[in-house]
């Protein structure tokens, strides 16, 4: 078993010092790759920058941006039973992107950014995969949460879905709400990342 | 001695899940502390998000934004003799922060974000400076250095600046060209951060 887990967040510079992004520790990650690698898998991990470690044994593979996730999975996936999509990819990039630091005195007061949206990666992974490939997706919703993960698990051709929110960013625990195919809630978990993510990957392993 | 420390990067939010940042990683604000802390001085840190480690000993205070490092530095540097803005705080806000997570299909494509700077913070302390308090202030430039560095001098009413580059964001090494008010090149020091921080502090205190 060789397992794709996609972790932490990206960077998406507007400048070489400025970026937007978000407060992904990259714990999930790690949980599940601890996860995979104690039930005798491989461990793939595609990961932003994070400060925590990976387990040793775990294959790491460093990106900054979305595209270079994008690009990073679409190259590993093939040669993997499954992917559990744990990052937080940065869904938004600056349209354009400055080779000098912006300044305050130059942009003369308001700064107008326009920004566009990023490839999404699982849903580019869920074209490419074959039938005996597994798809884990994550919806990070502060609203209609089931209704937006359904729609995510649909339109990015997932098995499951695990729905959570804002709290689980940057926390040693999690609480995650699995969805089928069917829309079924499969179930809840609720704890540790590392004990979460066991469960998780036992889920996925179901298909 | 006591000595105001800023230190890391501020965030500043667009949503509850994504902000704006810099890859700051507090090493230097961890390094003056410590200097600080040899010496046998107070250090005071005001610190965004970082995971490394203060120094036990240091009286650290923790913001996330630009404006909260702005409110808890104005409050706490009268009861010091100097500051080191060693912080890269983020000097662009979103004007409007969205209580819900902006998603992609809600945006329809195309996000337009409108940044308006930040206050800063070094200035701030400049206005309500008192005789026989001291400045230092941290320029990191990506094109005319100096003349960038001693702009930032004069305007936050600064004893010395420190000029950098982005390779010192996250970096365990420093370069830094310090220059005084007459604009002199007082010092160039690089190496190890815990060395450039020592004899930075040096010359902060010769004022």
């Amino acid at each position: 078993m060789r397992v794709l887990i996609t972790s932490g967040p990206t960077r998406e510079p507007l400048d070489p010092v400025r970026f937007l992004t978000n407060g992904s520790s990259g714990r999930m990650g790690i949980a599940l790759a601890e996860a995979v690698l104690r039930s005798g898998g491989e461990a793939v991990v595609v990961s932003g920058p994070i400060t925590h470690q990976y387990p040793t044994g775990a294959e790491v593979h460093r990106i900054e941006t979305t595209q270079q996730m994008l690009e990073k999975c679409t190259e590993l996936f093939p040669s993997c039973d499954g992917v559990i999509g744990a990052a937080a990819p940065c869904d938004f990039k600056p349209v354009q992107y400055s080779d000098q630091k912006l300044t305050k005195a130059e942009s003369d007061g308001e700064l107008l950014l326009r920004l566009v949206p990023t490839p999404d990666i699982l849903a580019g992974l869920g074209r490419i995969k074959k039938p005996y490939q597994w798809i884990v997706g994550f919806a990070l919703e502060t609203q209609h949460g089931k209704e937006h993960a359904l729609e995510k698990l649909h339109r990015k051709n997932c098995d499951f879905v695990a729905l959570n929110d804002p709290s689980s960013i940057d926390n040693t625990q999690a609480k995650l709400e699995i969805f089928d195919v069917h829309g079924n809630r499969v179930a809840l978990l609720h704890g540790m990342k590392s004990d979460v993510a066991a469960e998780l990957l036992k889920i996925a392993l179901r298909k």
